[in-house]
């Protein structure tokens, strides 16, 4: 039997879900859709020729007998009010980040999940499902490095929208590195503090670029992680960790080597689309068959989006202050233990 | 709605097949199944909970009215009567490799497709949907590297079982050579010739192992390829491709980097099944969708059978005379081109 | 006509200098030597049947008219009056770092030096003659990558000797990564700033081991290094220069690349020697060259080191107040311009 | 004590020689120099400032008793008579490849130094000087990869002048690989075949270039080399040995790594004088060592000398037939064993 999807937010990301959900996994259809605009809501369920019902607003597709799941797709400012309608409902979620835009808002969802007395939201960091962070996270568990004690990251992108602001570079970008390094090692961070090197000639003049972030653990990895998003070269994830018996960092692209023009090279890809296409797949069929297997989610919970998002806001603070900035998270609930 | 498979031998490779339509793909169903063992047969229609007809054999098969599509997963000798009796019946078929143990064979199988008036037949030569050869593909077809001029691979495995025999490095193992490189550059075989090193201290008496190949396509691309099957370190396919102005080589495996224990390194497989595992996927998703929009398979044809199978003929008795065999194909016809 | 060198210290490294000018270099000879211990002195002489004059100390060395050159490669502690002797004397000068033990003491060099009223002076930091950092620096210079704006280092041992200290930290290891980039961008250090991760469970109780240090330019560049003396791997460098326009990076070691036990590998050095063998031949071949082309030396100066010097002395405040450290350089004097 | 070399033939080899010896070497002094034109020879006496005396002619250096090592940089149809002079006259050699231009002439020369009853002569095969090659000996001698089995090899140059011609694709280009295989695997050859793949658009209308050459040794090992001396990208050097426990591959250019333009990259060389560059220099070294050390040098002998033209005069016939053209070399002389 299918898991049944109702889709709120039916714009480019909803969109390709329920293109991914219909042409590309298994064990999944959309049964349900809405958007703020009704009329690209219905163009979407004829494009991709489903069988689904357009409803008004979220309420009205939550409350839809025939959805199982509600994936939530909409601007991340409405995200807390359709997400809690759901848990409240008892059905699931799949929401695409961020959880809430505050870290309070992540807390009344974990709050509302822990009432509803199951785990029922996955959350959208797709980070954690790329072949390469997997393999990371596998090495780690393994012991192969020992104990990890340093990571190096960059997040780099070619070039960024006009209206990208200099604290978009937490919310939007670190925040991928926030979410997955925090699994890689299963702590929570204690502290950051943000340091800018010369602007780039690159950046618009409202944006700060480069960001060079120094962030610890409560357990004492200390990861550096820079922040270039008009660095025009290419789309480029690089994630170094360092352990007390050896070192593990993510692959290059795998494109095919070349010879030419004086050249040894590979390419590097301009579109971040591109770089985890495969793993928006994996994540949304694994979530599909974690649920038909076990009835719950087993990806990034509510509290991950909690952890998230308090730690971002720790992050902004420090590109305000310039000093380190110490993040006090709640008492981890044993529910999501 | 779902294209129809009825599967003809539920041995490792047709279960794992039925696996992947069931769990992995979208867009196909399998409904029936046959085997020479048919308990086997149902117990794999239960182990993946489908809801498949257990058919006696392969007439029955293809004669139920509820399958579409004859996937041909049975052992080699008998590809030839299935899929020449689906085609007569007008049905689409997917078959393994080998399209038929004799070029005559395959000969008669595009003699009935051909009859048929219409493409129906894919032959299961999985290596075309490797991203690593799809970007070659792509590389030459847009002239990166101006006229391909010779191609050097290595087709490596660790070990092999007992009874692989010196034969069987061709029509196991160069096959998959012979029929991507013929792909690859658009053209077909004109000679074949077989050196013999040294061979190595990890073989069985009866097998020679290494060996060398050295072939010429119709247009004068000269292909070096070591066939090495007890290599011991890996898994490990090579291709690199010289054209007149540059040079293009398949990706190592993107495993994780590590440094450990004085070395710089990457994981080498050394399973089989892991290096092609996605192409498997790939291969069987484009042959549903194809159908589904075009009304014909788009991959390897039953004369791209007969190519591989005439040519692994004349490299067998390469092996054994030491010299230059010529190749000599049949005229393509025009329902191929 | 050879450029005759009077060597002052015939230790591990002095004698290294004496085997280097006199069995691989071209152009110089080892005339006099000297050492605390005199038999250590005229053992080294035998060794490599050098003619040279063993003097009973550094004073005797410099007054011996047939020096032309003194190369100081006794402890740190003495090289101050050393040096200075030898400039009062007018001689050319072949400092081993430190050039001397504090900034002071640099700066009193420096000085000394100006009164000379000329370049007289090389200190060893031998990094500026690596074949990798040469092609870094020239591809700054060709304004390949545009302006550089982070610089992201590592400086790996695989152990160190019991008595290496907290602060050796900086003064032995840093202190390379501190001249080679000052180089490299052609800036001097504003702040310095030191984190300390988790300790690693192979250093030592005393020891506080891995350090990262984030330093800032005068010019805003932002440099994060790792410092990992037991990191047990390997001898490994890391230097990735990230500019407005691309990005350089060190080479690895080229070592033979092996696929071998499912690796597909290449060795790690473990000895740094080994890493900078070349380096110090071609760092001395460069002073003998260039003092003979030119009457000068145009290696790292008196002003470097004192530039170290100062930047390592605030790196030293930085581990213990776990603050960011101001550094106070004074104007860079005409002469070193 | 210097070694004292008389150079014979001043031109390009023969002039970076004498640049070699006088300002980057250690030990050793040209005396003596001569060239059929003599003003060439009295130009670079003066260019490098060295005390030497120009001779009319090789017989007239020969006799000069200031000169212990001919060094032969004379075009290739002279050497013989040259080497055989300095044999007589119980003088070392190094003698720029070819020894001679025939197998015949490499025979007499061998048997003028067997009559001398001393090892005199060494052949510049420099790519045994080669870090990367020398890598690769290590590790075949040290069993790294148990017994070697097949070399895969490429020698590929972006151009070459107007007046190359298909043989010089023997003796100037393969004839390199012809001497490091034979020292790699330490055994002498039995067979070549040549193919000729598609003419690339880059060769002028006489020269058939790309060229696939296929040898055995006289124990069993198989080596694939490609021949491409208009590839347009690069100077490009490949020699992959795989063994029946392992493969090892040279490493390529150690260049700096950048990430610009969506391309992740290394320079390739352009020009193969930089590629060996250090090899030369290391290979004289060494030469002069040996004579200081041992009386004698260690480096390719006249029997290799001897090895590499019989080979190359198999190889030129296969491009003639077409065919596997057998070697019969003579029996090694103990003298050379």
């Amino acid at each position: 039997m299918s898991l049944k999807f109702g889709v709120v937010g039916t714009g480019a990301i909803g969109a390709d879900h329920i293109r991914r959900i219909t042409n590309t996994l298994s064990g999944g259809e959309v049964v349900a859709v809405t958007d703020i605009n009704q009329e690209v809501a219905a163009k979407v369920v004829k494009e991709y020729q489903i069988n689904a019902t357009v409803h008004p607003d979220d309420k009205s597709l939550i409350a839809d007998p025939n959805v199982e799941v509600v994936l939530v797709a909409s601007p991340g400012f409405v995200h807390e009010q359709t997400v809690i309608a759901a848990l409240e409902a008892g059905k699931y979620v799949f929401c695409e980040k961020p959880l809430a835009t505050t870290a309070e808002g992540c807390k009344r969802i974990a709050d509302a999940e822990m009432k509803a007395g199951k785990k029922l939201v996955q959350v959208g960091f797709m980070r954690r499902y790329d072949r390469g962070y997997m393999k990371l996270k596998e090495a780690i568990d393994n012991n192969f490095i020992g104990d990890p004690l340093m990571i190096h990251c960059a997040h780099r992108n070619p070039t960024v929208a006009d209206d990208y602001s200099t604290d978009m570079a937490i919310h939007d970008t670190l925040i991928h590195e926030i979410d997955v390094i925090h699994w890689l090692v299963n702590e929570e961070y204690k502290s950051v503090q943000i340091t800018f090197p010369k602007k780039t000639k690159s950046a618009l003049s409202h944006l700060k670029d480069p960001q060079v972030v120094v962030m610890e653990t409560t357990g004492g990895v200390v990861i550096t992680a820079e922040i270039f998003v008009n660095c025009r070269y290419g789309y480029d994830i690089q994630c170094e960790i360092v352990g007390t018996d050896g070192i593990i960092k993510l692959p290059e692209n795998a494109s095919i080597n070349f010879r030419k023009n004086a050249t040894l090279g590979t390419n590097i890809l301009m579109d971040w689309k591109d770089r985890f296409i495969e793993a928006y797949d994996i994540e949304l069929q694994d979530f599909i068959d974690a649920i038909k297997k076990t009835g719950a989610p087993t990806g990034p919970t509510s509290w991950d989006g909690y952890v998230a998002a308090i730690t971002a806001d720790a992050a902004v603070r420090a590109q305000e202050s310039g000093k380190k900035e110490i993040i006090n998270l709640e008492r981890k609930p044993k529910f999501y233990q």
